[in-house]
């Protein structure tokens, strides 16, 4: 029998860096600051990375969980 | 444990410059006048850009919460 | 704290033309009569574009939400 | 205030001829006979049609909604 | 006012032959043994179509509803 | 008027060999262990088939009813 | 009559290596710690394979149910 639940590693790793992948297989890493039972996500300092590679600084972003393939610690 | 809600970022930034990236690869930037649990936005002075260059100027728009990838304060 | 909320927008535009721009990248305008909560519409005398030219004269059209991205004052 | 809802086109039309385009890009045009809330719809004398030409007669048919981009009175 | 729903026709066939056209572009024809509420489907004595020509026999089959386009008596 | 419901199909074919068609195009044929209201399947001796031909053995797979497309005794 | 559910697969193979076949054809590779409902899981020491190939180590990972193929234990 499990004693934990999947959204407890977001609980744990609450303002810490993290590696978001999309859907439209961009990633997004950031400071994890909120997320809601949907997996929408804000993130603090995100980077945008394409195949590793820093393509963009976004700063502060809201992203929809709907898009989300998987969250890590980064 | 977090304080905050991904949507608190929407409230703080509502009557600010937002940048919207949509699944269909188009981002639009424009004034965050109203959202709603679903994450419909409308913006006023909205402008569609396509890779950061401006598309075209659309005015006000009611923006469907599904299409959403992230949005961001610009 | 903000005092509309998105669907306002279809309330203020009722009666008026609207451009709508669906998901298979194709924009239908026309003048908004109707809307449900699932931001389905109905428009009057409507057009389909494509890149800004018109393609067909459609006249009346239910247009379901789910496939709309955006809805705008024409 | 609008007085109307959407799907009160698809009453009045009850019996007439509709076009429907679908998401596939094909539309289906008939005699409609009776629709439900998530705009499932039954046509009698279907007819499939590819780029407004006569692809194959159908018959009676039964659409799921969620396939629909549009309806409208033909 | 309509005195039918769209399902009504779904009651009428059973134990008829369908055609059922699916969203990844096959069709699949055979006699309608049952149906539910997602329109989920059980066909007997199966048949898997590519352009209206006999791909593979199936025998019995349940279909999932989403992946439905439409269903036709054959 | 029917006396049985689709998933009723699901129940006869418990412990036996069917065919699962999926989304991807890839099938799965393997033993049909347990299966919920969403059509989400357990399978034991599970293999992978591409256009009929064996592509990998997996043993025993949860299969997600959201993928599905079809399902049938093998 | 079935026993089991679906679900139990997962409760069997905490703590376990699994496998998960995503739908953008990934597969991740991982010790399972946590599932929900949504079939959302936390795997330890995850992997991500391209063709049954090690792509890269990720670590620890949340994946969300939605984009999940299959979970097999590996």
């Amino acid at each position: 029998m499990q004693n934990e639940r999947p959204f407890d590693l977001l609980n744990k790793v609450l303002g810490q860096q993290v590696m978001v992948r999309l859907k439209n297989k961009e990633s997004i890493r950031g400071r994890l600051v909120s997320f809601d039972m949907h997996m929408n996500l804000v993130l603090e300092n995100a980077e945008e990375l394409n195949d590793g590679e820093l393509k963009a600084k976004i700063g502060t972003i809201l992203l929809r969980g709907g898009n989300i393939i998987f969250v890590s610690p980064a």
